[in-house]
């Protein structure tokens, strides 16, 4: 069994309006935030013949749905769980 | 500069319809998804005084703002910015 950890981010230049008012309510609190991103955390305990197959679905489960590639970029680790 | 990447969960037993419906969506694409997860990813930008003060920083905005602690867990990693 494997554990992934997808991170799901929108591609630079894409409008963030959620990190936005983010941005806002720190900045309001006091806080002296930059810039605020908001992506996704999509983490999945999968079923794998291998680390190597267990990389290539999950590469496949974000092309295929979790991610839009028009908008989004996605990164991710796997680690495979220890019996 | 600092970068923060803020991760925030759902606390264990807390019901997650959305991972609930992606875990659907993955085994009906064939993938054999035992668990999934859906959280936040939100990268913040921040000045601070020093790297101690940046992860004080960072931990006060999980705590006032970002993450709800009733049903939500956070965990941070901060790294300073190379000039």
């Amino acid at each position: 069994m494997f554990n992934a950890k997808i991170c799901i981010r929108f591609k630079n230049g894409v409008l963030d309006p959620q990190g936005a008012a983010i941005k806002g309510a720190l900045n309001h609190l006091g806080f002296e935030a930059e810039d605020v991103r908001v992506g996704k955390l999509i983490e999945v305990r999968l079923k794998a013949e291998s680390f190597d197959d267990a990389k290539a679905k999950v590469r496949m489960m974000c092309e295929k749905l979790l991610a839009n590639p028009v908008l989004e970029d996605f990164s991710f680790e796997v680690v495979e769980e220890s019996i």
